[in-house]
């Protein structure tokens, strides 16, 4: 074990605005060059032909201290103005891109249609904005997360953001996924790990198609020992996004310990909030170590308090 | 000889923004339904990887009241939001697109992936903005404008917008000119016109590009009877762009002489302004009968007045 926090190597597996949330209270505890997040791009979409990654730029623009504080996405103080205009041509405008975040899309797009892999435009990206967290794309192969609705299979975000998650999901799938090499460094990095957070992030649509990259759930297994993952579902309802309604319609608990359920023979303690401090019993039984605490992240304080926690549960518990 | 104005067919080929000025007053004496505007795409570029048509938008963004009123390119209102965050990922940023700008250049670069010809493009685009005047591109096909530099060859947009004109041109090109087709409607339009107007833009990089298309020309020449061009140069100098310099530096006369020494077998009537009254003897000896006026387009009445004298020209010519 190591000697102190400031020598821990940390990956942290991540969707899109928990995880960021998370991240950003993980580099008050830890340097953030100590931090590896291994970001899902299941929900990468093409608009306007531009190429968008919508957990990689919520990540990168969290920790650039960019992000939208309003909306947890999308950059701070941006404009519509591109938009606006689109869509009197006639162009779709559901999915709500920003200009100064449409910079960021061309840029990626650029860079893809020279060649470059994701992995590297990403490195690239983080580096003019002075993000020091290593983020990397669970791949570089498309991976395209789609529900199986009675309204027909949709990709992540129509179902998300078009159609507002009323569509019941009867089943979740990554496209690709056989075909899907984990990012140049990612396995490397888990090997090489000290600790292993999964964020709180939904578990179907952000942690799954990362585990579902070959290679990555057996990682994460070999490291059962130093891994922890937080539950993104606090009293029975996610924080943001689509898990509740998923795990509902998926015939899940809707609830930690329906979440704990799907983890138990993947990392080793699971850490949940204060007010569902009963389920603790419920979850240990699952052959896990419990955390009780306060999860919801509400200023930084919470952010680094809830970091603070994750790490020293592997620690202490070596 | 048609009876009225309200019957005339005028074509018009044009340039950026002294063409879109001169069509704002056009479409103050004849309705917009009655014009043609054949307009120069070989100062087309790529930028982003988006297809930007800079005087294509300049003639539609005019037409449609929504032009910059201070800079007579880009539109009103126009923020950079997106090219600042572009130039922090490092790209250049000298040519300058607004935000709604881009959506323009999107819209466009998304219907080209498609496979719809420019000239379709143009059509939805004007439907879209209520432009009533037919704006053609005078190609579907790619021609590229250059200049023959001792810095080197350069593109129109390099040598004009990057380097400011700095450059002595010794020669300019239009690549991909001999493939260059015209877009559907130009040469029809241009046979069944009432009158033919060569707007007062850069004969070298406006107007000749067009007339270099193939059959464009000749199309003009069998309408020299009713065909007319306004000079560019006042005084000696171009109203807006490098016409004055590039004259110099390819060794002509930086004149409305100049001018109407190069149109003198394609037109009948050569339209200059009052300053250089003292030119109409030279110029009516190229065979070109004269007007003189006030060209300088300063605002309404003056773009009206102008286009009411083009098209009296001919009207009473007859």
């Amino acid at each position: 074990m190591k000697g102190s926090l400031n020598d821990l190597r940390i990956v942290v597996l991540a969707g899109g605005v928990g995880a960021a949330r998370f991240l950003e209270g993980l580099v008050q505890v830890v340097r953030p060059e100590q931090i590896t997040a291994i970001v899902n791009t299941g929900d990468d979409a093409e608009f306007y032909g531009l190429y968008v990654s919508p957990d990689l730029d919520t990540v990168m623009y969290t920790l650039a201290g960019l992000v939208n504080p309003e909306t947890g996405w999308g950059l701070r103080d941006d404009t519509m103005q591109c938009q606006e205009q689109l869509a009197r041509y006639g162009e779709d405008v559901w999915f709500r891109l920003g200009d100064r975040d449409l910079a960021t899309h061309l840029r990626r797009s650029i860079l893809r249609q020279s060649g470059m892999p994701l992995s590297e435009i990403t490195r690239r990206l983080c580096e003019s904005l002075g993000v020091g967290v290593r983020l990397l794309p669970m791949s570089d192969d498309p991976v395209r997360t789609v529900l199986n609705t009675p309204a027909g299979t949709l990709p992540f975000q129509e179902y998300f953001v078009l159609r507002g998650q009323r569509d019941e999901v009867r089943s979740v799938h990554y496209r690709g996924i056989a075909e899907a090499r984990p990012a140049p460094g990612v396995l490397e990095a888990m090997r090489t790990a000290d600790l292993i957070i999964v964020a709180p992030s939904n578990p179907f649509v952000s942690v799954a198609p990362i585990l579902a990259v070959k290679g990555i759930q057996d990682a994460l297994q070999k490291k059962q020992a130093c891994a922890v993952a937080i539950s993104p579902i606090i009293g029975g309802a996610a924080v943001k996004g689509p898990a509740a309604e998923m795990l509902r319609s998926l015939g899940m608990e809707v609830s930690a310990y329906g979440v704990a359920n799907r983890y138990r023979d993947l990392v080793k303690t699971f850490i949940i909030d204060q007010v569902d401090a009963e389920l603790a019993h419920r979850i240990e039984r699952l052959d896990l170590q419990v955390i009780v605490t306060q999860t919801l992240m509400t200023g930084q304080p919470e952010k680094r308090a809830l970091a603070q926690c994750a790490v020293e549960s592997v620690l202490l518990a070596r």
